[in-house]
């Protein structure tokens, strides 16, 4: 087995930068309501080594530190950490093997994003900020359970046939990935604004579509104007 | 009447971590929205002697301290405080007395769990993390009010047929057990939030079923090897 | 005009101990998502003279202070403060008039108490701690607005024909009372918890019915043994 | 290109006393839970000079400071700052330059308001409230997008054939606008409040119309009379 000993001092001071950043976004979940108790967790691969960091399995928001964040490598192996990692790492992994432009992923069971992948139907794209974010609606990944690639699969194969940096797994919850895991978390965030919102309208009759090229007029001024730069 | 000094002093050492422990798992059922006012209360059962402990009546969560629990012997009898012990003191007592490995007990009236509980209608299990927690569907016990033997035998009843550590009482709440009271605090956390994610799925159509067999892998999976070992 | 000046010093002690108390009270009513901004106000009468304290008119809830809770006698006109009484004050003075028993107002518009009074429907009994707090429905009064003593009159004739502490005023919101105020905020408390939790019943199907000899059990008990005697 | 250091002392000192207004109100935004992530945005208008201040684009609410508050000219062309401005300053600027009277606009994505906006309809008038606040029903405006004057023009052309303060632009969410931008929060508030009690109340039936002199008689009151003078 490899340890983080035998990596170069890079790679060891970029683990200590990216424990601290990923206990720290873990506090982002039950600020925004997406879990509750140990339900959820978030990961970013290193730029520097073929690694990446996860939140320990079922172990609390409030007990995390920098320190109790695992170090797994891309195939899900423990590398550095004493303690178990997440039971959904080889989900993380797989993604992380076969997305190579992501360096951060997200799960939860955030209540409303869970409720239409319950019910397995996407979320149709009937808001501007979806526009923004999601480019579309956000889809549906198949019924997986853990044990073997199976997640991580459905999740690869979803992402790949959309723009949308979220994918809601059936009967699950919805993974989300980005740049970092900043932007994985932030993804997390709005896919359960998006899900509770379109929610609520649905509920006392249908909203109004947005036609396709508006849609694609707000993703291309999203990615490439929004924000500072 | 028996009173604490008569017990051993491990018991009296036993009943002072509990009293802790109780205490600060109550400031747990606000902070998750379970409970308003006074209206939830947790126990947890000694090992060194046939007693628990348990939130006092009538008292405000931000007023409970360590010293304020209530010790009761399996009967519900008052054993140590200086306070009445809940109103659910009795029911508490008869799970204990009838389902010994249980040792922690959580009631709340936590909103979306009550609300199936109205209609007297078991949550199914449509979501991977209710296979996991649950095993099935959450079941619903019997309508009973205070003042029997009632309501504990609805509990002990209903769970004794279902894997499920969380039982509905119909027109009432929730009752959860667990191998201690944080384990049946989490239970009532869970319950909470697998009721309210499957009424939002139920709102706009119908969730789809979980395989027995997939269901049967969750449970089996999560009992035997989440978590820290 | 009579000033506080005139009134005995045991009645100035009260208020100070009064202000004291309704200014605190005030901070229940945004922690338990009674409030927005300023919408909503709690007041007690004094034992010692016939004079109420109550909020000033449009002052957010962090701004309150002791000092700045506004004197009125049974009538509503300002006794002591510097600041414009609420702007509910009638309504708070009539009950206060009428039912001698009452020591404590509290109104707000808190989301699914005034999402049943929109509909002028009152919340049927269907949940146990309904038949202990409220020991029936809670009612519906008339449809009233400010300018002379209609919403006063609707809440006091509505109260006298049931046993709820709290009424629902049509299109408006619920008014609650008690013995102090504390006994009335937790009234608006409860009114909002279970108007939330049989809105969430009868979303997905019927509540069932409590017979009539069952709600009159539970209120009974609670009315005469819960809590610390 | 014009910069602050060209303007008088007296609109450099008024700059410094809105920025840190509008940077304190921002944190209102999630403390009603009207925004997630950066999802929404504060302006206000000077009374010393043709300019207001705005959020920066796409920064967290709790990175926010005085300092990185930006100031622009009525055409949204940035004045003083070091970051860029919302992507809806255009939308901001378009209200100000036409509607001389507003001197503080809100935006935000709050669920409830933007639910009724993805549906196109207005939130009818059958809250005492709504009588109060909005004078009669919040308004629908067209849907548009960023790139040109027709959110701003969407939003004055709605804003001007109603009383109410809100306007709920089409798939988009709500704009409000004020007498400074305390006021502009206030009515952001409110909407989301009477987004939210409307929704719940229309989810189990149909609410009761109020007359068209009530209303007349709460917003004359309302605007008139209420408050500390």
């Amino acid at each position: 087995m490899t340890c983080l000993e035998d990596y170069p001092p890079e790679v060891r001071a970029e683990v200590g930068q990216v424990r601290q950043s990923v206990c720290d976004l873990h506090a982002e979940l039950p600020r925004w309501g997406l879990v509750v108790w140990t339900a959820g967790n978030v990961s970013q691969r290193l730029h520097s080594a073929d690694l990446f960091v996860i939140k320990p399995s079922g172990v609390r928001y409030d007990e995390l530190t920098p320190e109790s964040m695992v170090v797994c490598d891309l195939d899900g192996n423990l590398v550095d950490g004493t303690r178990s990692p997440s039971s959904d790492t080889a989900a993380h992994a797989y993604v992380y093997r076969h997305m190579p432009k992501v360096y951060g992923v997200v799960h939860t069971h955030s209540t409303y994003a869970t409720a239409w992948a319950a019910r397995g139907e996407e979320i149709p794209c009937v808001l501007t900020m979806m526009g923004d974010e999601f480019g579309g609606p956000v889809p549906v990944g198949p019924f997986a359970i853990i044990g073997d690639d199976s997640i991580g699969r459905g999740i690869v194969e979803t992402l790949r046939a959309s723009r949308s940096p979220a994918v809601l797994m059936c009967n699950h919850g919805p993974f989300t990935v980005g740049k970092d895991a900043t932007a994985a978390v932030k993804a997390a965030v709005m896919v359960e604004e998006v899900a509770r919102t379109v929610h609520m309208a649905m509920q006392l009759g249908d909203p109004l579509p947005i036609p396709q090229d508006r849609i694609d007029a707000l993703y291309d001024r999203y990615t490439n104007v929004y924000g500072q730069h």
